[in-house]
């Protein structure tokens, strides 16, 4: 396929913000990267190489690091895609600050990787994006997700990502874009809840693998927190099938399944028995788990949903809870029908939701 | 729960029948394990040890292995549980010496443990009960199906398994007699097909690792391979969510993520340049997923549905394409919408099916 080059603006320069940044530089497209830390762009520009994270990895030389004031009108104006990779707990201010420099009659192509819930409102990103810049821009932007460390794409190992929105031609042209066999989908809320939920389920992972459970117990744990997802995106009226793909069972596989994983090691050291407060200190970086664990705990609230792993997750890290006693709670639930999805009636998170996209 | 002690026969000493026997041994079962080798059922009676697997285990005293002749009337005659754990392509011969002894006014719960298609007929297990014992027995027949490597069985793992039939309170009294938090499920024909095929694509898995493919790589490749699974259940009938549950993507992790599991062992042993018959050869076990991929190829070409990966499998072991070359070309393949399940219109194994089972 003949590609035009693009203008590119990443705004994150974690490690997920600048791998996509160097896959992109790949294509030859022009790539800025914004960071707001000063040291790290004279750095990057300097060596083409991060401070902090991937640090042994070259960057492409069609990357410029942008910096550390946020990017102005000027370049806003040229850029034809934008993409996302900040943390959902910085996503509103951040958004607040591209407000004034967007131009809405010209909007690029918006692409958002992060993956959580606020915590002070409960919104999914579709919903940060609806109250700051308005629903008819949630409704066509991109929401990338899937089995995909930054890692393992700076060395090109092959990697499939679902791709969705709700208007099915910007997740085919963010497809394009990245110039890799990927996937795109039409359930944008089905995707956005998984990417948030498989980081509080890779935490109890790592806990049981932490405990010396083995393959059976770890198999049929991601199975069950599988069904939990899938009922709470069913309640948000997502599709079921959505949870059967990359954004589903690919990326929480892949979370659940490797030490590369931040969320998985907090609960391998909670398993040790390390306090969380130690444990989200010396971790550097962050593991939004943690704090989805809280919003999760709420929205499953709200939705009327009994959902026991996600409720332990909560228990061990808000509430003190023992980890080797809420495994043992997991272990003991009584036979069951495997996957009981809820019914279709609107609940107050998914009626916010529609509220706040203008969705009958 | 109050449990009666139940007589129980288990048909097929290896691994997996041997593993089960010793669980429900540990509730005071009565339990009969045949096997067709008297140097086994001598020396297990005498030491409670199995002579070629497991053998690091001490068996349960309920268990006294019978054979090497076919249980003979008196025997089945006073058993409340049957339990087939004999390989697929082993099933109906075994259906054949059962008949004449079985007492049809009195069934027994009927278990079945294997996963695979018959090769000459392209029957699913259940088609084989109907055609051998008649489509009633089929209907109230349970299937047991999801992460359970038979080591970690007997070391006490925490498993949870899915037990499915069309005849749900048999599903509830199988889950019961295991005595563990297992699933019941009313897709048996989802349930079977989806053992059947993750054995095919654990051989991928085995061969993706073995070629130094890293987690990005495996995980969307065993998503992919859901997604098969998926639709080839779709167009038998089967629910589509039943790949959400144990017997679907929790059986396929598992499979496709441990040295333990004998078809990921052919897949890697395939990367690293050894010959199928001579990894086949050395073995010393059956790895089903090798003779399914033949009953697989047969099935999906009557299905007339495209599956790149059942098919690279298929290629690879049976007519000699390269390895790399066919990893290289699903790494290939173009973006699509992720989960386009098949139409429901009825299709020839379909049909076959109906017909053995007599559903119109």
């Amino acid at each position: 396929m003949q590609q035009t080059l693009k203008s590119i603006l990443v705004l994150g320069a974690g490690s997920f913000g600048s791998c996509l940044a160097d896959h992109l530089g790949d294509s030859e497209h022009h790539v800025y990267l914004w960071s707001r830390s000063k040291e790290f762009c004279d750095h990057f520009n300097q060596q083409h190489r991060c401070i902090h994270q991937l640090t042994d990895h070259q960057f492409s030389t069609h990357i410029t690091a942008v910096g550390p004031e946020f990017p102005d009108r000027a370049l806003v104006e040229k850029i034809d895609i934008l993409l996302f990779a900040i943390p959902t707990e910085g996503v509103r201010s951040n958004l607040v600050a591209l407000k004034p420099v967007l131009n809405f009659d010209r909007l690029p192509l918006l692409i958002f990787v992060n993956k959580g819930i606020e915590i002070s409102t409960q919104c999914i990103t579709m919903e940060i994006i609806a109250d700051e810049l308005g629903p008819e821009v949630a409704k066509v932007t991109t929401f990338l997700s899937g089995p995909s460390f930054a890692k393992e794409i700076v060395r090109r190992q092959p990697t499939s990502v679902s791709i969705a929105s709700l208007t099915p031609e910007r997740a085919q042209q963010a497809a394009e874009v990245f110039h890799q066999p990927w996937f795109r989908c039409d359930d944008p809320i089905g995707v956005e809840l998984a990417g948030a939920m498989k980081n509080v389920y890779a935490i109890v992972a790592g806990a049981a693998d932490g405990l010396g459970f083995e393959n059976n117990t770890r198999a049929s744990l991601i199975t069950r927190a599988l069904s939990e997802m899938t009922r709470v995106g069913k309640a948000y009226g997502a599709n079921p099938l959505t949870y059967l793909g990359l954004a589903g069972v690919g990326d929480l596989i892949l979370t659940c399944s490797s030490p590369l994983s931040r969320n998985y090691t907090v609960g391998k050291r909670l398993a040790a028995g390390e306090k969380i407060e130690d444990i989200v200190k010396s971790l550097g970086s962050v593991a939004e788990g943690v704090a989805t664990s809280k919003a999760l705990k709420s929205v499953i609230d709200d939705l009327k949903l009994d959902l026991p792993i996600a409720n332990s997750v909560y228990e061990v890290l808000y509430e003190g809870k023992d980890v080797k006693e809420r495994a043992q709670f997991l272990m003991s639930l009584p036979s069951v029908p495997e996957l009981e999805l809820p019914e279709d009636e609107l609940s107050e998170p998914v009626r916010r939701l529609r509220a706040r996209l203008g969705i009958e």
